[in-house]
């Protein structure tokens, strides 16, 4: 597919290439040599005979070696001149960094619509304008110009992530690497003179790497095609669209961001649905929901078990769980009894199950085993296991994990609080148990899996 | 005021001391110590000749000093018979700290009955039942029963706290702390046998340490009692509520933990509209809510300028904006014309202005003093910096506050991404510009700083 050589390219080049590191070039090999990038790098530029040690040429047709990728990073008012440069070479595939397009005015458009011409007259594929291009943890290839000592790469896992904003996709990276949520393809298209997100759906529809698919959207390209290829799409990759520019303030802002029309929010709202998207409304959010997604299956239904010693907290989640349709549902009596037999009388057995600040670990597991595991009346649980007092170790960690395992169902923790307890919180999602940092950010995450479940199942 | 032995007690006393880890005692002669507490403690247990090397006394009775505060750690049970001793000694202020009362059943709530008879005719305060007492960052006094090393402590500051819930008195001090946030007096009054939120609201009125002072509740204590005393407190003083148990799982919920009747919500929202009290949805708005309250002033209107150099957060804050009904004014046409001189060609000069990838430190600098020192049009300004750019340093942070300075109006700072952002935002807060990780965070204490505004004026 056409598609394949963005994400793996044996050979690149690298036009407006220099080491001065005002130059977004520069970062873009730095990145390149320290993630060990197997392809061959061939800078262009007239200026120098050599960048980072490479040969350089003045231009792509002084270069005699095949390419399957070129990298346009120099002013938008160049750019026609050099792709056309790239017809002459027969190089199909492009990814423009550079901004000055249709984001800026009546001039800026008509270069666009000049390289859009060039592209289609010639089957040239163009990634961009006015973008970040591409990220691939598995060819271990990035245009991405921000150095990695300033924005944090994510590992190597199986997300993948369309954004039209690339501020947004710098700050994703960072969220990411911070959640330690691995990632294997990354897109910022920008403007989308070209390639945009229905047709990169397609391709990672395809892509054995990638489990859960993350959009970031002001509008999009073709509105059937996208509907139909993430209807396919979701039947076996879970996917989660953030949308911006709803409103209208966001709407003209966005036209001046990317010069996207973005429309009526209300039809987005119902395309995501029939597509079988699941759909966010914040970066949190989606950072929250692709995690969950990645680490826990869908939920059967929505008979929610909450379980804390943290009486407060189970006050919230309860409250939340009620404005999100969540059914914090009343723990059978026979599960009750069996509760109130073994612990002491200031427990609270009836959900949301109350152990109090004097539950240790084990209490945890018990209870979970008698109203989780050994009994399918909930569908899925919400743990939150507060740490500070002295009852409560690490060794709740592998408890809550192992009774996660045994029942099959979904589980997500809420933990609250400073560094011990982010340890936990490590310790937790290297089991993959997500955890998260608030009752509404744990209930948002269950009730992600409860959508995902009523869709296809779990 | 009578109440004033609770926060700054010459002598306590801690009825059941014990050195066993496991025992909440320790835990609190522990944070004593460590915080340089400059009272006289005495442990009493009929078990112990010494307990941290201090004389233990087989009860008050036995103990011939002054004591200003008891602290009573012992089985439910017993609690009646030793107050009774309390009243012999004529102790006048109390902290139960021990649970099994009014939250666990019918002899729990006749347990209660009788400590409430015992305060009420003989005129002894109590805080408590079930509760964690208090934290006072002046007096360096606390009987919060978490170690710190478990919980970390909030620096002493002006911000104070009054929590029915412990868990939730718990994960505040951690995310106070985390966020740099000073505290001055902070109160866990679980059942509220006694003394409640609206006594000491009138108390803290009078406090010159306290500026902000944030509630969380799952019902009020005396409903007119509330509402005349904080309207009056809020005329001098910010006041931030979290309502929880609002909905009927919520309010079930809430009935089993504190055994609090939360009742009505729309009646509590009323209640504090017409109390000058600011109502936030989560603990996260809380704590955002208290540090944009402590940092900055309100605003005088809603006109809200927007700058970044990252589009799509531009785009992201606008939106959000318009949900709040805050205003997203377009840029007058004076100063987006002196912007367009200045900036290069491909900079969006009007409201949200995206400096875009390209822009320094400077910059921001240029277009603050333009569009929101130099002209009056804007009430506010919400600024996302994002630092990834080579060419953005951290000569933002004075460039930035040294514009808010000028301006001499309100100012958030919102920035996103990993942990050279993170170092940033310290810096901002040293200068005291709160700085928010999302846009929806950043916008959120915005609106408060606005709505506080509408209140009482800026």
């Amino acid at each position: 597919m056409c598609l394949d050589k963005f994400f793996n390219p044996q050979s690149i080049a690298i036009i407006g290439a220099t080491e001065n590191e005002q130059n977004i070039t520069s970062a873009i090999f730095n990145n390149l040599f320290e993630m060990g990038f197997k392809g061959t790098i061939i800078p262009v530029n007239p200026h120098h005979d050599k960048v980072f040690g490479l040969k350089c040429y003045p231009s792509i047709l002084d270069c005699k070696e095949n390419i399957d990728l070129s990298i346009i990073a120099i002013s938008s008012d160049h750019v026609p001149g050099i792709l056309k440069q790239h017809i002459k070479k027969r190089i199909k595939n492009v990814i423009i960094l550079s901004g000055g397009f249709a984001e800026t005015g009546s001039r800026g458009m008509a270069l666009e619509e000049e390289i859009k011409r060039l592209s289609r007259e010639n089957s040239i594929r163009i990634i961009g304008p006015n973008c970040l291009g591409v990220l691939d943890n598995y060819s271990n290839f990035s245009t991405f110009f921000l150095p990695w000592s300033k924005v944090k790469r994510p590992s190597k896992g199986h997300l993948s992530i369309l954004s039209q904003s690339g501020s947004y996709a710098i700050s994703m990276l960072d969220m990411l690497a911070l959640e330690g949520i691995g990632v294997s393809r990354f897109v910022s298209y920008g403007n989308r003179a070209d390639v945009g997100e229905s047709e990169l759906i397609e391709y990672l529809t395809g892509d054995d790497s990638t489990n859960v698919i993350g959009i970031y959207m002001e509008s999009v390209d073709d509105g059937r095609r996208f509907i139909r290829a993430s209807s396919r799409c979701s039947r076996d990759k879970h996917m989660v669209v953030l949308k911006v520019g709803r409103r209208d303030s966001g709407i003209n802002a966005a036209r001046s961001h990317t010069g996207a029309i973005a429309g009526k929010y209300e039809i987005y709202k119902a395309a995501f649905k029939k597509s079988g998207i699941l759909e966010v409304n914040n970066l949190e959010e989606f950072v929250d929901a692709c995690k969950v997604l990645l680490m826990q299956k869908p939920a059967r239904g929505s008979r929610i078990l909450v379980l804390t010693n943290g009486g407060g907290f189970g006050v919230a989640v309860s409250d939340i769980c009620s404005a999100m349709e969540l059914n914090i549902a009343q723990t059978p009596s026979g599960i009750k009894k069996s509760l109130s037999r073994h612990f002491p009388e200031f427990f609270i057995c009836n959900n949301p199950i109350d152990l109090t600040g004097s539950a240790g670990d084990e209490d945890f597991g018990f209870a979970l085993k008698t109203a989780f595991v050994d009994n399918d009346f909930y569908d899925a649980a919400i743990i939150i296991p507060l740490m500070p007092p002295t009852t409560m170790t690490e060794g709740v960690v592998d408890i809550i994990s192992q009774m996660a395992k045994e029942s099959g169902k979904p589980v997500v923790v809420c933990t609250i609080g400073g560094v011990y307890t982010k340890e936990i919180k490590e310790q937790f999602e290297l089991k993959n148990i997500p955890v998260y940092p608030s009752p509404e950010r744990a209930v948002k995450a269950m009730n992600i899996l409860v959508e995902r479940g009523k869709m296809y199942g779990c």
